[in-house]
């Protein structure tokens, strides 16, 4: 199951975190790392802080947007400090990494972190399943990009150290990619029958995208609401 | 009780890595950090690495020896990547975070680091209570020190969280010092009685140490040991 997940570094800006990173991720055991348009990459100090793990670096995958990193994944979680606008359905990191020895095999799991000073945006948090927060002091809050990986990823292990169960269930999730395809497709039914107002959208599409990840669509149910949607284009 | 706890870094060579574990106690609610002859320090990287944490930084308690870090201390777990020689009690970071909160209210606690290069000595570590062991990929278990910290932190932070119970034992454990005073003793009398041969000492004190350390002795106790040790002492 390590293998299945992966973790997103976003914009990141100093290439020393990056290194020290794909450290944290090789003591733990994973290996798959993608990094959104990174400031500086590759880089000597990446190279440097990531000590012996260096083979995780050279195998790390460079994109230009969030959706190229999550595209094919089933589960999507966002780091985040802050509370937000709309609250999320939030883990800690020992509830996520008991989710996903729980998950069926063949799921693949993004794991993203934001910028080192501002975090990730709104809109990015809203493409995420859960938002995860790590119970840090109310005071300090602002852990290291890498420490906070370290975290996660021990939290990982230890319970992928844990796990004898296997999962009976085997639910074929749908991933990002046909999530954004259903989301736009909502999104132009409700322009056309005249209950969002393109001008004034107000939260109402995140609110929408709240309510479907947390849901986690399988194949069959997403089949069922693109049909509905069908259905009401073809009425007008 | 996390007021209680203290990281002790002994010989530190990197300063960024002294305020990259200072940022990590911080932002997990601890604040005692003992340096033990740090190489460069105070160190602007030291200050840089910290972030908003500078208070540990100058906070911070240099010391010559462990000795100077640990005396008044009465449980003492040491960092470790690598199985000894002897085997000593081993703690994961989750064993010891649900110790720590069912110590005795005043019960001191050291978590020692060992260098980045070569960690802790045979010595060092023979003056511990328990060895704990961050449960790190076989192939790749080198955890950066700060990295090591944040994970410890986080778990102690954790059950600190999520602790309802109040201790209702209230043992008086004796301190390091007072164990290192009762070694002496021991091992003074075992040479006294000839047991004990000062140039062929083998591993006795080491099993010994082992033996007493594992067993938390509280102050009846120790003092019954003292005045055997005294009897014996007279017997010649």
């Amino acid at each position: 199951m390590l293998n299945n997940i992966r973790m997103v570094l976003i914009n990141t800006s100093h290439p020393g975190n990056i290194g020290a990173a794909a450290r944290a991720m090789k003591t733990m055991g994973l290996s798959k790392l993608y990094l959104v348009a990174p400031l500086l990459f590759p880089h000597d100090k990446a190279i440097e802080m990531a000590s012996g793990a260096q083979d995780v670096l050279n195998n790390a995958v460079v994109v230009n947007t969030l959706e190229d990193a999550i595209h094919d994944c089933h589960l999507i979680v966002g780091t985040s400090a802050r509370t937000r606008a709309i609250p999320w359905p939030l883990l800690t990191p020992r509830e996520l990494a008991e989710m996903t020895v729980k998950e069926p095999p063949h799921t693949h799991i993004a794991i993203v972190f934001g910028r080192e000073q501002s975090g990730l945006t709104n809109e990015e948090l809203h493409r995420c399943h859960y938002h995860l927060h790590i119970p840090s002091h109310s005071d300090y809050n602002s852990l290291n990009i890498a420490a906070a990986l370290q975290v996660i990823a021990y939290e990982l292990r230890v319970a992928h150290l844990n796990d004898l169960s296997h999962p009976i269930e085997d639910n074929e999730y749908v991933n990002q990619e046909e999530m954004e395809v259903f989301y736009h497709h909502l999104e132009r039914v409700l322009i056309q029958i005249g209950f969002l107002n393109p001008a004034v959208p107000r939260q109402l599409m995140t609110r929408l995208r709240r309510l479907f990840n947390r849901a986690r669509l399988d194949q069959m149910e997403m089949n069922i609401l693109r049909g509905v949607l069908g259905m009401v284009e073809r009425i007008k």
